[in-house]
């Protein structure tokens, strides 16, 4: 197992375990908590509604006032910790269920209808950022102002904007993320069922630093393919219709935001773009709707992703119109919960998550020195990922 | 979030955390072990059977001979660690399962048939007192001769005892006691459902320690209600009849036990009195029968408080025959597995829990300073919890 | 309690809790690395198909080639850590569905599509030796050479040769393997079902090692059942058939490897011999079906054992057409997910197990002080076990 001296020396440095553990105080924490954080699908929690949501090992209380504002506040009532989510909205305020204690969307509380009056007043909670965008609700949980909004830029083309359920995986984020970084996998993964036509062909892969993230290539034959990954952890590439999707809607646009629950459970947000307009928008939409009714019907795709690691069921067994997910699922949270970065032998392939554990590991490195981060500048609405054959 | 420095001084003292860990050398699991404790109902254990129970992280075996007098003693076999409850009862002994070493009520062994004449003279397990009352059976597990029995008095008037099945709780038993010494929730907590009719405007909550344990007052408008507290963990209070009750059967007295399986897991053994007597108890019991028939349909309260817990369900869209049990436990169990008391914020509404924990306290530091205890007195049976209007 | 203080020392010796721990590096698990271990049915591996195995804590990907020769590899590919049994057997080779890396059966890397020329021959992962015997795939995973094959001889007299499916068992090896080295257990704990008839009468039990492991005896009024232990932990024993077999095919003889999945599971490879021949075959095939479609219906043996050990369930409650299982795995594993061996109170009836013990420790004392091991011999295929009535 002769290894070139520098090409070691350059996977030690690319290999970044840390870049895996995001609970509060770690490095990639702290960096993560720099950026907007997609926590729910807008969708998913109507005005006076109040949910309890997790990001990277940490409780909030996601609700909508009345008004339809969303806002993010503490897990727990300071009183005696009962679960946010579990009372009332009144108005743009929460109520706690268990004593009756109201906070404002900024924390602050305002009645205690049991205690001495005054006592209000001393009490407040922690709140976070919330805005909206693409479908998704965004939190910001870091220190200080947050940085500009929306954190990526909307399509330009007409279209739909299509939020999937943001399905919870059973592995770390990093390795789902580096999996959308690497083009090469399509070719393997993807193979059986056949949904990548014209990807079976191995790409050459290049990737560069940007402003707004890193930009990676795919070539086949003096074609490129182009994908963006905005800072920190969105992937914006073209991506087929799925299996079960009878090419309805044609290639679309995705934003795949990865998000940590823990260290050990990730979830996706979605945003898909589908460029039908005008007539073929009623066609399509009947199709979506038996899509979905076929994907409800099939059952979670990480079920099946579970019963393949384990070795009870094979791909070549699997029927699910998403079967793509499956698949993807199934290699990714089969490296195990947290992938072993340690044991790696990186290729030439790998090019793209080797610049980008590059980048990471540089801002870190600033971080914890307290040396001045990158500044990191909103994407041109123009730069747009393309599917290039 | 400034503080009076006084109060908070108090509160530090009145927050206790280790009141929660129960296991065996804990100092709360010390105390605790030197009171009874109720471990099944008596009607779970019929005459000649035997089964595992688990009180405070320990595992025992209960059995009850063939004449009817329940025994506690070890969980395994001394031989070679078999669970006692696989075995057999014979007379007022056991047999273990795996080589049919047979122990008295004492743990003393009896026979061992396959091993030399002798052996068996030398083999003893544990054995821990137990006895009845109100439909339950408990176990004394401290050291020395166990305090009076019962402990705590029977009501007194006419009607009839029930013992419902002992829910498991998922969270540590004192969030759970903690809230029985806590009026003001009914308020919000049980507001949903409207089974607490009279109970919604807040009372005014006092309480004082007794030679028996606590006795707690809630005052509206010149109305008392009265609840009572026996050392260590049993809440005596009038309460209303279930929300899929029909009303029937009034309100009733309870006798409510919180009792840890271990410290993340608690049980609670519940003894009603319902003072229905003559000619209206067959038309109660064809109400009970009918609750009950709903209660089995509907599946464990704790399944739906999880849900809720998690975000899956809103107390709002639940329809159950004992909705106050799903709100009571989503609550409990929502403050965590175990509830941080280091970040409370205590008010005079907790003015129960605040002298409860005050007088443990009290007593555990007596205890940890090897000096003498409080010596708690039998309750007398004429004071009794009221309603109050 | 007073004990015999030679007798206590003896116990002393023979209890090392130590056998029980089998992950990689320690004492157990490098001695029984040194052994060939049964990983899975051959039934269960079709030609050109992969699965995960798990043995002594450490995962493996067993394939098998196009032309039917099994094949132990690293369970992850050494590229990014995808498992290996997610890809594809293409002839003796296997290919990795993550990027393509193709590997032979010593585990040398023969491809990477896409990455450079040269890469491949500088990757290898680790590989086992694998062999067939009596229905059974057996991997060798310690260092060096591995011991003969076959591990153990084959029947010689003539009939069918069965595999029931490898069960799945919720504790130690330890413990199910000490299990079969105590005949007095079958006069209690297979009491009830009466599947043992002939074996109540309590035996005088004694063993011998011998060249190729322990021979034990269990003695009824001048009637000697005889039962093998090869090294390390296949028990070779006639027992009765199961319950709900109706009699057919007699008694058969066993051979049941307790094989550690991980420190707190276990599995049972098993291979019986059923001495039916010529006519009798088919009688007892159509017997066998129905008993096995009885066996599908009953459900997993485990789960009512599971039921039985909580408390739910008691054996005289439960029909199962294996009951000798389900009281099996109900002593078995209640004893704990891994026995406490520092409690026993051991007697003459141990005296099988307690010779296993001192043996192994014997060898283990010379693993650690680098001294030469016992070099076991293949066992003579006369040597066989008597049912002795």
């Amino acid at each position: 197992m002769a290894v070139n001296p520098e090409r070691l020396r350059e996977r030690r440095e690319a290999a970044a375990p840390d870049l895996a553990l995001t609970g509060p105080g770690t490095p990639m924490g702290r960096f993560l908590r720099r950026f907007w954080t997609p926590v729910c699908r807008a969708a998913d929690l109507a005005a006076g509604h109040a949910r309890p949501i997790r990001i990277m090992s940490e409780n909030y209380t996601l609700y909508r006032g009345a008004g339809g504002a969303p806002h993010l506040v503490d897990y727990r009532c300071p009183h005696r910790g009962a679960q946010m989510h579990l009372g009332w909205v009144e108005g743009d305020a929460i109520r706690c269920v268990y004593h009756g204690w109201k906070f404002d969307g900024t924390g602050q509380c305002l009645e205690q209808p049991a205690e001495e009056p005054g006592f209000a007043r001393k009490v407040r909670m922690r709140s976070y950022p919330a805005r909206e965008h693409l479908g998704l609700i965004f939190g910001y949980f870091g220190d200080g102002d947050p940085p500009a909004f929306p954190p990526y830029p909307a399509p330009e083309r007409d279209g739909l904007v299509e939020n999937p359920v943001p399905p919870v995986i059973p592995c770390n984020y990093l390795q789902c993320f580096e999996n959308s970084l690497d083009e090469v996998h399509v070719s393997f993964v993807h193979r059986q069922g056949g949904s990548h036509q014209g990807m079976y062909d191995l790409p050459d892969i290049s990737a560069e630093e940007t402003v707004w993230g890193m930009i990676r290539f795919g070539d086949r034959d003096g074609k490129r393919r182009v994908s963006l990954h905005y800072m920190p952890n969105c992937t914006r590439v073209i991506v087929p219709p799925m299996a079960g999707f009878d090419g309805a809607g044609g290639w679309r646009e995705l934003y795949l935001n990865f998000v940590p629950i823990d260290d050990e459970t990730s979830q996706w947000f979605i945003a898909y773009h589908v460029g039908v307009t005008g007539a073929a928008v009623a066609p399509y939409l009947e199709k979506r709707e038996l899509y979905w009714q076929k994907l409800a019907a099939a059952g979670p795709a990480q079920d099946l992703a579970r019963a393949v690691m384990a070795g009870r069921l094979a791909f070549a067994d699997i029927r699910h119109p998403d079967l793509v997910r499956v698949q993807d699922v199934a290699v990714q949270a089969g490296q195990g919960a947290i992938a072993d970065r340690d044991n790696e032998r990186l290729g030439r392939s790998d090019t793209a998550i080797i610049l980008w554990r590059r980048i990471v590991a540089r801002e870190l490195a600033a971080l914890e020195a307290g040396r001045p981060l990158k500044r990191w500048l909103p994407a041109p609405p123009e730069v747009v990922p393309t599917l290039g054959f």
